[in-house]
């Protein structure tokens, strides 16, 4: 039989698991319950559990379980230290609970971006991805991690990598320069001082899926204004990669679809600031796992 | 019987090695040989096994050597790769050579920053250094390195930690910013433009003693220049903290006697960018081994 482990995905607004087919990353009893009601009902950490035994006594067969958390944990991955959307977990012992409550399984906690970027390694499309390598994630903030030695990076308190609070331009962090509000903002400023020719809209409505078609079609300005995000991104992956000496970089995220527009300036700042040492096994390509990224993050902890 | 290690420190100038007490970092047998003929006889590989013959023949006890070398060398630690001040040796597998001409002793190498880093846990006059922690050294480079678990942290290939390369101001890298001779220059520039009282030369002159003389006597000048290098510095350990979640950093270096008149800056830098995550376990504090560092921590190697 083929071994199968549970991955749970635990969000700010939905918790979703499923068994995950540990040599392809095949996805079955797939569930997501909202994080509101089981927040609502004050035993949060119950009602998982409660998922969890459903998922056990349906498939016998599955001994491991991954679980990816939205916020920091203890450097020995067994206790929650501050999970943002859920503040009423924080603290709490995890996988002690969960232990002792399912003896015969076996359970593995990381942050879910953590996970997220392991899960590129056992179940991403792309098959050549090194045993080391950054990830970056773009969306309403700038997340991150790295794996090196197939391993996640936890550095000295357990919660490395946080490539979106690295100082940036203007006083600001780089998430706070290059995140989701942040670039629709840049964008409407930068088209209201615009006097070429575009299809984007003047009256401070652009939206990000404007802003990627714009910039498929060609418009100078949508291509201006990821530039100048690609050049922020630039600099921080330079930090990244003198601090790790990590050469191959993944993007994801939403905003990873903007990935061939913020590309030639990121190439520039990185051929600008880095010597040959790096240069010659660079490698920066988008992130292949969409939206099961989470999920599948999850159980390739179990690996 | 203590043990006790043999430490080799290679340098651009000397070859320096010892005997460690391993208990105390008291240092024995001391000797120092110029780089430069080994160098010139076209054997420096085989002219450094000779001296270390002579040290393990003269103290049979010896089992352990550690290696610290000026450059990269390979992930497994075997191997030099680019070592800038002697290139003849790149490409050589030191450690199954020395392996096997003197099979009784095990021996280790690495970066001799990284070593210097370790060094401050084993040998520091510091009793508090946890086992995590980031080392930066000021002086003609910027160097670094980082500690975890009482190990040094290689990165992915190997190489981790040049926190003089990471961008900076001006569309400088660190060390082109505030190594010695651009703190010099910045000093003579930011001098040439000062119209109040200072005790600093106006004549192009100034030496970082002068400099550092000057702050302790509260020239206003003076503190100025450091300020901006506390500035600059902060600013990338403030990168340092948020990729590797380290909280404890050593300052080494012949600069570092500019410690407490680059704080004040640093420490605003920090405030302004951490949150209280990291700010409620930072401690900066001076690196405590002085001209042995690099002898020292080759030894440490061998714990």
């Amino acid at each position: 039989m083929a071994t199968e482990y549970l991955g749970i995905d635990v969000g700010g607004t939905n918790v979703k698991m499923g068994i995950v087919e540990a040599q392809t990353g095949k996805l079955s009893n797939f569930y997501s319950h909202d994080t509101a009601s089981w927040r609502k009902s004050g035993h949060f950490v119950e009602r998982l559990g409660d998922a969890i035994a459903i998922q056990l006594a349906e498939n016998k067969g599955v001994e491991k379980c991954g679980i990816g958390v939205p916020g920091l944990i203890t450097r020995d991955r067994t206790t929650l230290v501050e999970i943002t959307a859920i503040p009423e977990i924080d603290g709490t012992p995890i996988i002690p609970y969960l232990k002792e409550r399912f003896p015969k399984c076996d359970f593995f906690l990381e942050n879910d971006a953590n996970a997220a970027a392991l899960g590129e390694y056992y179940f991403g499309e792309d098959e050549e991805i090194p045993e080391d390598y950054i990830m970056v994630t773009l969306g309403t903030g700038v997340g991150g991690a790295a794996i090196i030695d197939k391993q996640v990076f936890k550095g000295g308190g357990g919660n490395a990598m946080e490539p979106g609070h690295v100082p940036s331009k203007n006083g600001k962090v780089l998430e706070r320069n290059i995140g989701k509000n942040e670039l629709l903002d840049l964008a409407n400023k930068m088209r209201a001082n615009y006097t070429g020719k575009t299809q984007l809209p003047g009256d401070g409505t652009i939206s990000t899926t404007g802003l990627v078609a714009a910039a498929a079609e060609g418009d100078e300005l949508a291509l201006q204004i990821f530039s100048e995000v690609g050049e922020m991104l630039g600099n921080a992956l330079v930090s990244m990669i003198r601090i790790l000496d990590i050469t191959t970089i993944l993007v994801g995220g939403g905003l990873s679809a903007s990935f061939d527009y913020i590309m030639p300036a990121i190439n520039k700042q990185l051929e600008y600031w880095l010597t040959p040492y790096y240069l010659k096994t660079l490698v920066i390509k988008k992130a292949t796992l969409g939206n099961d990224a989470g999920l599948l993050g999850a159980a390739s902890l179990c690996f």
